[in-house]
């Protein structure tokens, strides 16, 4: 077998078979086959694409480049949720205590902030001293004792998936569906789990603009998982706006800690609650997904699911004060507020314009081996359907350098638009997709 | 400017501007953009194309990126010629002397073996002493000297093109126009010359399978050199079955040097006579293209041709006696006729395959270090056309190694068709482009 063959193929529209998957992929992590080659593939399968036979075998061969956990000496039901990414996402902080606090497993690996959107693991390291680097033993055992952990992936766990994501991050091909296929689910799979939920993003800020593209990847992502045996649902959820009002690292975890305290914005809440109900149904421990989300929202507003977030933390190292007084956690240097020069109402939040201000006022990184500012990001203060008045306050920007505030502030008057009309309210939830089939909610169903 | 925005553009499929295609290739050259990073952007380019006027940039920017040969020096008009590669194409060797001995000069950089097709660079050196790696100064000199002169390209003309040929071989983006056209034209526009003739094959052997994309391809880079300012006219010829008898290094040499004694196969001396007197016009020696094929057929008969070629040689210390006595070149230990089974017509004589057959006898070589057998190689006894009976020889077969022989056998007689129905024959001279339009030959025309 030669490497240029396999990207002809690709390159002219045929299917590459399992065997001809292992060579290359095998060959690309051993270091036989060279990054160019395989960036040449990469873009091809961007045009191209990959059957789904096809992209099972890739995931396959990814989730088997490196160590598959198996949690089977750790007892309960063990489930994880992932997101395509999306700004303001910080479901995950309140989702896994949440799940565990209903009595689920929630062995959770996440990554770092990327392009526009923000990274779980950045979000929990604002917390001083959170350790997010568990080594496979202490992760098994957190799991036994507090029955969540949320850690980052480990060296050994699909190495093929950790070069190619940093080559296609470099080579403009992370926007294909059977890459996207392959990599979350190899990891996913890599992690010993019962079962996933996936929130696949849909809209402006989504990884895909065209909302299409999105019940595209979702159905690829089901319709993979289901040839693993991988009990897997997925909900479609509005990024048409930022998810909650904070955006930036330490921000969007104090949000989620007022949400884990009964306190969070309805749109945040009404994800958690939704993807929570699915995790319930795929556990069995519940039927009904409105009963579900009832008892899940009871464990925000009786401490429980705070309670389970606390115990990860002190797990986990981190200063348990900072999450019981966030008032006393250090501000940004600089903040600058931008406000409404029109009356009207808000039609649209720019999330992507959002996300990618908030990384260039420090919340992200331009390599992987920069540090990122903790207390930089963007603060809503209004979002769409909100009326306005001129001179109300639309956010709050926070960096520790001033200038990169002032160069921000024309894009971030330009993130938001006025419209004197009426605002159709954004529908959150779009759609559910599992193995029996799709469905999609109108705006009042959803 | 970053060069995943650029890879993003092309794979978008937006032109890039010139300041962007110089940014990436001189960077490139650098080695400040990786490797991965342009076999990404190639493959983008292989699904997307480029516009006209983009190809010309990347051209400009592929020659700008090295020594820009300046003949102002040599008196006469220079000219050069440059062929998209067929199996058994020896017409270089045959034309450079050719078009001295008309009085133009002929500043002759080739290639070596390369996929399927044979390199002239590999046919001269099997003359042994043959030196290929002339000097500048000895390649304008000896241009001064004897108005020809047949050398490899130097290390400091078009490294852009080099590093980004060798990308796309590796990589399966050799067969996109922009790109093939960027690559010609940038060394033949280095070489400092004041006209070019391309011969652009057609057919099963040509690069491009398909006759339309050859025409593209010729179209593309008559108009591209047209921006230059280059004088150019393209010949459109037929590879339907390789051209001449001879396929393999020495076997080629062989036969180019019958031609010059006026004893060449009609389809060999046909192309280089079609494109001498292409040559001829161009440079305004003479008006009349009938009248400048018969003026060269003269030079080919009357011996001043192959004079000028074993001027050539001595000048670049060759084995002039080989040249004179071709029957004492060592021969291949081994040989092996391959017989028709059936009577009838040779309907096809599969010319990429007989490529590849004398490539794998020993004719080619696998990777750039590899040496070559110069007396590997396949002469064809028939060609389309012919009449056959079972037990006619359809080819010979030389190597060094008898298994390869062997090994070749069924792939060899697979190669010819032999049908009991009358043959067509091969119309080898399909149409013509210049700066004023293009032509079509029918078969009674070609």
């Amino acid at each position: 077998m030669n490497p240029i063959d396999l990207i002809a193929k690709k390159r002219d529209g045929e299917a590459l078979d399992p065997e001809e998957l292992k060579f290359f992929i095998d060959g690309y992590v051993r270091g036989d086959i060279p990054d160019y080659q395989v960036a040449a593939f990469l873009m091809a399968v961007f045009f191209q694409g990959m059957a789904p036979a096809e992209t099972s075998w890739l995931t396959r061969v990814m989730r088997d480049s490196g160590v598959v956990l198996d949690l089977s000496n750790v007892p309960g039901f063990k489930i994880d949720k992932h997101s395509t990414g999306g700004v303001g996402d910080k479901v995950s902080l309140v989702l896994a205590p949440l799940m565990a606090a209903a009595g689920l497993v929630v062995p959770m690996m996440s990554g770092r902030a990327l392009a526009h959107t923000g990274g779980t693991l950045d979000k929990l390291e604002a917390i001083p001293g959170f350790r997010t680097n568990l080594s496979i033993p202490e992760f098994e055992k957190q799991l036994r004792d507090i029955g969540v952990a949320l850690i980052g992936q480990t060296d050994d766990l699909c190495p093929a998936d950790k070069k190619i994501y940093a080559l296609r991050d470099a080579t403009a091909t992370v926007n294909a569906i059977p890459l996207i296929t392959a990599s979350i689910l190899s990891k996913k799979m890599a992690e010993g789990i019962d079962a996933l939920v996936l929130d696949v993003k849909v809209g402006s800020g989504a990884i895909f603009a065209e909302p299409e593209k999105s019940w595209e990847l979702a159905r690829m992502l089901v319709r993979t998982a289901r040839e693993f045996g991988l009990r897997t649902t997925a909900l479609l959820t509005s990024m048409q706006q930022p998810l909650g009002r904070a955006v930036g690292n330490w921000l969007e975890t104090r949000e989620a800690i007022e949400t884990l305290r009964g306190d969070g914005p309805a749109d945040l809440v009404r994800v958690t609650l939704a993807l929570g109900a699915e995790m319930m149904l795929l556990s069995g421990k519940m039927s009904d997904p409105q009963a579900a989300e009832r008892h899940l929202s009871g464990l925000l507003h009786d401490g429980r699911a705070y309670a389970k977030f606390l115990e990860i933390t002190k797990h986990q190292g981190g200063d348990v004060a900072v999450i019981e007084h966030p008032e006393t956690y250090p501000k940004a240097k600089h903040e600058l507020a931008i406000r409404s020069r029109a009356a009207g109402t808000v039609a649209a939040v720019h999330s992507r314009e959002i996300g990618r201000l908030s990384m260039q006022l420090g919340a992200g990184r331009t390599s992987v081996d920069d540090g990122v500012d903790y207390t930089a990001g963007i603060y809503l203060h209004k979002k769409v359907g909100d009326a306005v008045t001129p001179g109300d306050v639309l956010c709050v920007a926070y960096s520790n350098e001033e200038a990169r505030l002032q160069e921000a502030r024309p894009r971030l008057e330009a993130a938001f638009t006025i419209t004197p009309s009426e605002v159709a309210g954004d529908p959150l939830l779009l759609g559910r997709i599992d193995f029996d089939g799709e469905t999609r909610w109108d705006e009042a169903g959803g």
